[in-house]
């Protein structure tokens, strides 16, 4: 893991944490050759949100914009990759590789966001052995092994769901430091150990009842 | 749309909506020729959450569980199903068909939860008229055809971040109800469109933080 830029070992408020890669995205859009710096009015123009908020949230990476000049952008854009770890390089592996396990691993996306996926670990004896986007499939019984081979330190879950704590508390037992669950099942890590819950299909029901309170459905 | 539950017209609080899931998934893990009936201490404490929550939850849904035995497995499972949307059929566009797009098309995890992806678009010529998992994937400027001709409501975005508003803004032009964005990028809706954000890539900067804290990094 290299380390450019300071590690980001400041505790934020999550919503400034999820605000954070909107504005990372935004500058990713400007054309640096035609603008060097840019305001919080022009982010919060473009992204609906209150300036004030933006020069807050940025206030937590030790950098302050010009008065009436703004913030450099290419210096902002390389700041804020580094503060959200996007620019390190986190080895991960794989449960499950099927449907969405086996998106996932081929969704080159998430390695440009320092996530590599080191290898996949499925029960279907028709996968194993066999590739996804260059990353290898396994049997079960080869996740300790793996994970002190291959440095993992994240551990994603994309298995069926009676199946999701097992594979976390298998992933748990080998060493990793962090599981993102992708399942819409309840994951339970010890202390000292991080859980994040992408629930995919949660956001989905979310969104039917939105649709169906506008009569939309 | 074929409605055999009432359709779930009550304005739900957010977090009860991102629980029931939780529900429904453990149900599913629940082998019902054992089982025909299950307590909320028994849900409680598969998932961690308050008993007398997951009652409170229930009961938005009209249903009530017997006293000292609890609710009914099946007709519990069928009701949440139901409620959630899952039940029913949703077609959908998906707006770029590059890394996340086709890993989104290829899971058919999705097709449970009620979303049928029907046609993807994408700019790139080497892509259109080629299928994923199925879906043909067409030029943007078969956009507003392919929303009234495939009677899609929701569109799923997952192009680049400079391309994501204006994506949106194509689909709700051709009519499309509600946006289903997978982009860092902030996207603005009309009044009566709803916005639905699944941004993977925030979820991640969010464990790298609480990583860093915890010195795991």
């Amino acid at each position: 893991m290299t380390e450019k830029t300071p590690p980001s070992n400041i505790q934020l408020p999550e919503p400034t944490l999820r605000r954070l890669p909107w504005y990372l995205a935004y500058l990713s859009t400007i054309n640096k050759n035609d603008t060097e710096y840019v305001s919080t009015t022009r982010i919060a123009e473009a992204l609906d949100v209150d300036p004030s908020q933006i020069a807050k949230d940025l206030s937590f990476l030790g950098i302050r914009g010009k008065t009436r000049i703004g913030y450099q952008v290419e210096a902002l854009e390389e700041k804020l990759q580094g503060f959200l770890g996007f620019g390190r390089s986190h080895n991960a592996i794989m449960m499950g590789a099927g449907s969405l396990g086996a998106a996932l691993i081929a969704d080159s996306g998430l390695q440009r966001y320092g996530l590599d996926i080191v290898a996949g670990i499925d029960i279907n004896p028709d996968i194993i052995g066999t590739r996804i986007n260059g990353v290898e499939i396994f049997a079960p019984d080869a996740v300790e092994t793996l994970v002190k081979k291959l440095n993992a330190v994240i551990g994603i879950i994309a298995v069926p769901v009676n199946s999701a704590q097992g594979a976390s508390d298998r992933l748990v037992e080998a060493g990793i430091k962090a599981i993102w669950n992708f399942t819409p099942s309840r994951i339970r890590v010890p202390e000292g150990v991080v859980i994040s819950n992408t629930s995919i299909y949660s956001h989905l029901a979310v969104m039917y009842n939105r649709m169906s309170l506008l009569d939309l459905q």
